[in-house]
């Protein structure tokens, strides 16, 4: 099924908002087996009416974003009813939804929202529960448009929207059932050495795809086709890289911490040097991790490890403070202080300034310490820009610390 | 001048690989006063041709990322060469390029790179010293075809290259002159009141566009225009905003903070609740920021404010962690503890658990605190995902901080 998006809208031209819809699409196609073939972008107004038309014979379903609001260089809706020659009407729900929208926020629709109102001949309404555009299905006219999905622009609108409503209609117009799918998530092999070892082995399987997605030193492998398929492929992965499967899921690292660590009753302190409090914000961006997360250390200079860690100032004068024995004297200080089960400590240059021969920016030194376990500590080299290179070693960090976790360090 | 930009990339059209190529060109041609008419992604492979095609007698630009690699499904030079029926030659100095780039990583070129450095004939070469593929600047055929910008797809090859070398030739080709331009920064006030307050006094001045970009509570204004136009603008908007400009240029505000400390040879600690590191961490994603940031307290458990910052258990019990006082007593304690000029802190709660009707999630206090100067807690309600709320505190923190480096407060 050949699917195009087009998303409408001044603001994506001109830079600094970030188009987000065409990911979530291609994230959440992918489980119906589908995928985008073509996506433009438009600014607002007019030329909605030629992307359309010129995407009508390349697809058999667009789903367009944006253009759907009160303003006057809103017209998508008025667009495709043109286009397709079929009359609008007002839907009195649709009206109702848009006025006690208003009402609840103590203001009065005005004669710009009637027009939000207005639904083509024969299409459908998809409900917005959070704002006042409704979303239209445009079933196809045979020999003139595709089916057409028009969704509001703001993501909070858009997502549950096409969730809730346009997926399950998009898997009854595919007409082939939803395929079972299956996300690996592997830490610290790359996506071609991972290609590389396990495309010989499951390239011949039949009923399966696959395919790759790398971010920071993560690779998520993506199985999709019959249950079998999947099961003799996903027996390749776990007997090639058992320990550095992170996930069959698409839970995200920082949430398998918070779980593995919630389950277990037990606790993990930060002490960061280069990640500047990185590690300890993702762990917290996870709901519930104050459970399990008491409290960091940012130790950015050498007399913030001193007194905060009880890093002896002599290992940071003969060592320097980017070296195996401060990372080691800091995990441990960080375990001493906080009292916590584990503790995870960075220590590295982040560039771009402060790099030498012997030590180069990127060389990072990553340590983990556990009530009654071995400190472990690991030297890497993230050659990259200085953003990168926090998140880079906040991933390895975090990495580290699932291995103690799991029992595998 | 009309610009198209066709991304070729089946990555970007699976989900997870955001495309940031629209907004880094729309961000750099404002600058030349120019702007994208329209955006395509498509899959690698045979697209490129019929995207190509059908952008020809749209555009008097075409900005191409990507298949420029050395794989069967990189075809973006060939397409083009075949389209416009220019024959392809292999250039030695490009060629020199490649070999050296390998030989310097203990590698040899095989045959699939012999591909990269083929130029169809009457293209300039867009050198890639980042890469093996060059860019190609392939000048317009009167009739046939627009001009052409081939550029490779990893952002770290095609910045730098479309900043030295594309930029100068569309400013070339343009043939308007640059028109000056200026981006205010602004704090505090929202999109729609700013857009309120000035576009009465600013809609009328000659020469003069002006434009809005709202991200995390700062609003960017830029103008261009004539140098009078941006001047007349520019002075309302310093009188209407003036103690909430964080500045007139594309600074970050963490850069400012930076650069203004660093300037007074002052220190900055922070002391973290909610944002759990995160402003830490923003602040030492500025390169240089070791000098004026030595160190931070991420205390998420009560047990953690007590020790480290001396907050008293008893107005813990009595406030909540969550009130005015224990973050005045979390920023004193930071300031005291760290020995550092400045301190900054915050209490909130990032939900979406932990609200009540006291205190709603969304709910937290932001405090600042100065050797010899006043300290200062504001309350503010940001209600949005755990995510946001991390982000606007954490904005918020930074601007308080600002406004006391400024003496404002």
């Amino acid at each position: 099924m050949r699917i195009e998006v087009i998303n409408t809208g001044t603001e994506l031209l001109l830079g600094k908002v970030v188009n987000t819809h065409v990911t979530f699409f291609g994230d959440e196609l992918f489980k119906l087996g589908l995928r985008i073939s073509r996506q433009t972008t438009i600014p607002d107004g007019e030329d909605i009416r030629r992307a359309l038309e010129e995407s009508f014979p390349r697809s058999e379903v667009i789903l367009v974003t944006g253009g759907l609001g009160p303003t006057s260089d809103d017209i998508t809706r008025e667009t495709v009813a043109g286009l397709l020659g079929l009359a609008l009407h007002k839907d009195d729900a649709v009206w109702e939804h848009i006025r006690s929208f208003f009402l609840r926020r103590g203001k009065e629709p005005n004669s710009w929202n009637d027009r939000q109102a207005m639904v083509p001949e024969g299409a459908e309404v998809l409900h917005n529960p959070n704002g006042t555009a409704p979303g239209l299905f445009v079933p196809a006219i045979p020999g003139k448009s595709p089916h057409l999905f028009l969704m509001p622009g703001p993501p909070r609108e858009l997502k549950p929207m096409f969730r809730e409503q346009v997926l399950p209609r998009l898997q009854t117009l595919s007409e082939s059932p939803i395929l079972p799918w299956r996300n690996f998530k592997i830490y610290g092999v790359g996506e071609s050495a991972i290609a590389e070892i396990i495309e010989p082995r499951i390239q011949d399987v039949e009923n399966l795809e696959y395919g790759y997605c790398c971010r920071l030193g993560e690779v998520d492998v993506r199985l999709i086709g019959s249950e079998p398929a999947i099961e003799t492929a996903s027996a390749v992965l776990r007997e090639e890289f058992s320990e550095d499967i992170v996930t069959e899921s698409e839970t995200s690292l920082e949430e398998i911490l918070v779980e593995r660590l919630t389950a277990a009753g037990q606790t993990v302190a930060t002490a960061e040097s280069c990640t500047g409090g990185l590690i300890a914000s993702t762990l917290t961006d996870i709901s519930g991790s104050s459970v399990v997360f008491h409290r960091g250390y940012v130790t950015y200079a050498d007399e913030a490890k001193a007194e905060l860690l009880g890093v002896p100032t002599e290992l940071l004068d003969r060592h320097g403070a980017v070296s195996e024995p401060v990372a080691r004297a800091m995990v441990l200080g960080c375990l001493e202080h906080s009292q916590a089960d584990h503790a995870i400590a960075v220590t590295g240059i982040a560039g771009p300034t402060g790099g030498s021969e012997e030590k180069p920016v990127g060389t990072v030194f990553i340590a983990v310490a556990s009530r009654g376990g071995e400190t472990i500590v690991r030297k890497e080299c993230f050659t990259s820009d200085r953003i990168s290179f926090k998140s880079r070693t906040t991933r390895a960090a975090l990495d580290l610390l699932r291995r103690r976790l799991c029992g595998f360090i």
